[in-house]
């Protein structure tokens, strides 16, 4: 295995977070880059490989990991496969970036931790919002004493749906808008709280618009309690018109500041022939559109990929790990808990009787307490 | 009394709010007049007469009940005065205005709709935000569809404190944020949503930033259920810089709005100097502020005020009665409660055994379950 | 002629600013009444009276100047017209509002200015935005010195193209955005800055999207120069996509602000069904827009007619008069001459050659020396 | 001298812009770095030096321009060294990176490109407009036909006055705002427009603020024409307080986009206390402030410096050169005249009857036609 240059990535996916991950890769050529990706359906590898000049392509992600000259694999898959991989990219000492949430169950995310851990690998959570650079500013000012003490930190992202069908399908992805944006959130929070403990969660959830789609939840409304008595809301839904919206505000005692990544960032414009593209998930880029740029970057990922490689290379230590997206883990489950029994879930919260996480909602709230599941 | 011409008014009260319902009262010279402002402080009711050409003066409201052309009479007092005087001005047979919220206890509110309804006087209720116009307008929209089923609506007041002493102390009060701001945020959501039952309440209480001051709660995040399936989320502070903040924003499966009454109506200023006045609560005029312009008029109070007026020509039907405000003092109460227990409070809710709302959270997160009343 | 209570107007005109005086009028029942509408098309007159309940209709205004209630009569024609109907109303001993601009010509507005006089009533200049809340609050805000001295006052205002046929036909409005829109910036800039007096203006015009619709141009940048050192910066488009907008920019060597009428006061919307009514000339309700709330009161329009009305009372004095309205009208030819001659024209200024003020431009420009006149 | 790898760079320079420079180049270790730093002042190269790790420190950059393996130079010296300095390095056969404005006067400016042309060596001009991502996302906007045919390109640079010496000094600079700024806006509205050829400018200029540290303007407006029909609107000011200030707006017939660097990129921030660094030139931390992120790659400098670093390795072709930089400097030329002269200067211009660009003005408007020099 090399030691030095640029570090050799596999990526698994080939739809729209494997994209992310490679054009995030090509802006960081100076420590990182991508030389194969697999993807089981044919045909889809190869369009990202020729998209973005990647050498190797296989369909069967395990052939991949036989490559010597790979040292880290990105998971760009559904949520149900990512204990698997992990597992597997370890055992073939391939250190792992894992995308976001950490895995179906909290079961599995403590295997991947302690299979990575066995096999020596770093285990990498590719939580981008520690990465934001307009996030990063704040974290800054906070801890510069801008704020003075920090005792409520928001964070929101909300668009119409995801762009997938495994995101409606729950027995693929355990969960709705809370599952799937919400671990954004209760990360930032966290991060954001240098790691204080979480100590409850209670979530407002609901299904509001798309019944006909998806049993998951598609708005969700989220309070965190940390032990340094500090709080978290994070608010998250797939049923937000207007194209993607990711905000935050820090109030402490002795100042507040608001982060918007979408309006707050781009340029406000009037166009009646429309253009390429606005930002994702736009509705139209005709009429008033909010238009972003540079978006990768503004989101963090080159910055993200290229802190992932310099782990590898051990000249940083890792940001966000395994352990960070058990502790998210570990309040989704709370979330979903309090959602279906209507009261606040104290952590450490561990419940085993159920196979997804949305169960803990679905099944309690069908007996009348909690939130409404269909409104 | 006389049927025709300017309603004449009487004031009870000589500070902040007494001289908004002046002030208002003098941009409706159509509608309505103060005659009379009574307040038992020597001097105080002199000054504001003095400032707004009031021409009769009372250290005793009583004695200002006893004047006959005056048919209407605004309540200007803290919380724990409002039913003794709404019912000593119903037996004078005045038509009350009653500031919000609408008592200290639930007992007290009803008192004043049984009292009001007996002697045939109206009893309306000073919630301004139906009035305010820009959220007026956000709900003329919501009227006509533009976001199809409104599954979400979320109102915001936060400034770092009130202006009097008897806000801090809950013997006069009832409560803290939650009760002085949180009754505009429950009955903006209930009106916006064209008064569906509130079948539940949520709230995250906590005193994080003045427990020098008040063992009142100083921030409180409130989630809402209604019998049609939508949410509220209102949030309220005493602990956030910056001036006074005060947003709402409106969301169905067919659309979303945003309002900001300040700092989205303002105009950015920078100065070196200061001038005379940017906003309530703005900590400073110098450097960069967010100067608002006719504030009474963006609020709506010199509408509220007409309104009012007009409802005691018959003219109109009073928008917000004490009905109103009672239903405000129950979800403030289940709010307590629901902070104290950490679980969601059902609708109907009573409880007899408190003397005033935030024992509800007091006496319960003592024990250990709620929401830390210290942080 | 009474003497007390509501002033009696009548109204010429049916469209567009006939409407809005109506409205306008009807905001401020206390001082101030319509009694009369006038207007030569049958049905138009009537169709205005219907909407605000106008007891009397003439299809000849004459006809009612001769009603002897009427004191003050607003004129919301066409600008050929200003000069004739205000010389009239002034024979007939009535009050006169004329809509901007004052007049087609300087002459024009001279003799509108002596027949008021002679005739002892007051010529009052219907510029609104001297009343636009905002806007009075920048010039408090300068006047108390939050700025310093001020060395430049931008005010801009454009549009896609004005709403009645005679404003793109040069024979009857005299000139185009310029003469349209630039009369409010200049008399704002001068308004702003006490009335220190214009010392020089200069143009660029060009007609760069309209050329099919109108010879006048569709785009102007003003330049003006001001006795006491300062600068006025005017802009205005009839060919700016998006809806009105509205804009100021105050500098002064202590601070800055900025006053933006439209996006900036308005609820950012995003709706797939669209509703009622945005703002002025919006293209769609539906994606993305800006609706603004009591827009006539944000302009400044009923505060106007009001504050007309009080001077005909003698309870206020014109703030806005025919004289403000000619040194507006000097700017405009002073204006046109200098985007003719591409070079910066001293006031004072006069030029009886033309029977227009945009021939100034469209005469010298084909010469080839100004701003090209087709783009 | 190498071929591949890392283009190796020496600065000239060791204030604010060579700051920069090393700060940019840092953030492109893929393409490029600084080897060595030359300043005359003892002690201002070595601390930079330290400050980023830069190997070989110079006084004299004559010095520096002998070290063989240095393939590409930047100049970071004040305005009237960079004809001197260009020539050097090109005879040293080393490629040229000159800040802007190109030279002082437009002589010098054709000498440089001269020598560069006759060494064989790059004449590369650092306006980094070209590389700032929000304007370079309206510029794809715009060349995909979002706006239609664009009329009207504004840019606008303000703060409250330079951060060096030499600027306020018009023997070492040449000019004010508009020689400091305005050559930013000329170069970006040329390019914005594709090149198309500049053929008129008028200026308005003033020193209304700083006249005690200046003979130079310290405000500017400045209009340009395009011979494709176009306008430019560039306005300058180092008389605007409350921190750096850089905006666009471009309108065309189907559309108009907005893009702020500052205010609107930034994170609304209220601080009691205050916190290291808001934005460049912000007079405060401490009460509300626009603190911006990532400053450097928000203005394009990092991807700026990894461009001409391939365009030394032949791999891009530089996107704005020596003769735009020319460009840039006939039309500070031509506007200085046209403020001096009161009227619109066409292009082509050239006068050689001046040492400094500021003489057209400042000569010229002692005469009395143009812009006041002192207000």
């Amino acid at each position: 295995m090399t030691k030095n240059g640029r570090v050799k990535v596999g990526i698994i996916g080939s739809q729209f977070e494997a994209d992310i991950h490679a054009a995030a890769i090509q802006m960081s050529p100076h420590d990182v880059e991508v030389v194969a990706v697999a993807s089981p359906t044919p045909g889809n590898a190869a369009a990202l490989a020729k998209r973005y000049q990647i050498p190797r392509v296989f369909t069967d992600y395990r052939e991949m990991l036989k490559e010597p000259d790979i040292e880290m694999v990105t998971i760009a898959a559904p949520n149900w496969l990512h204990e698997q991989m992990t597992v597997e990219c370890a055992r073939a000492g391939k250190h792992v970036v894992c995308e976001k949430p950490l895995a179906m169950t909290i079961a599995e995310g403590e295997r991947m931790i302690e299979e990575t851990r066995r096999h020596g690998v770093l285990l990498m959570y590719a939580e981008e919002l520690v990465f934001t650079p307009k996030y990063v500013k704040a974290k800054e000012m906070a801890d510069v004493g801008a704020f003075g003490k920090v005792y409520l930190v928001k964070q929101s992202e909300k668009h119409f749906g995801p762009h997938s069908a495994w995101f409606w399908d729950m027995n693929r992805s355990g969960g709705g808008a809370f599952m799937d944006l919400g671990c954004h959130g209760i990360a930032f929070c966290y991060w954001f709280l240098a790691r204080s403990p979480i100590t409850s969660v209670y979530c407002q959830m609901g299904t509001h618009v798309h019944q006909d789609k998806t049993e998951g939840e598609d708005n969700c409304l989220c309070i965190l309690e940390f032990a340094n008595g500090a709080m978290g809301l994070v608010e998250n839904s797939w049923a937000r018109r207007g194209g993607m919206d990711d905000r935050i505000e820090i109030y402490g005692d002795a100042g507040v500041t608001y982060g918007n990544l979408h309006m707050g960032n781009a340029l406000p414009t009037y166009s009646e022939n429309g253009y390429g593209y606005a930002v994702e998930k736009a509705p139209s880029t005709q009429g008033w559109s909010y238009p972003v740029f540079e978006e990768l970057w503004n989101y963090g990922f080159p910055q993200e990929m290229t802190h992932f490689a310099r782990c590898v290379r051990s000249q940083e230590t890792p940001a966000v790990t395994g352990e960070d997206g058990l502790v998210v883990m570990e309040a989704l489950y709370a979330g979903y808990a309090s959602a279906g029994e209507g009261r606040k879930i104290h952590l450490p919260y561990r419940n085993t009787n159920v196979k997804r996480p949305i169960d803990l909602w679905l099944q309690a709230s069908s007996a009348g307490n909690g939130s409404a599941a269909k409104s």
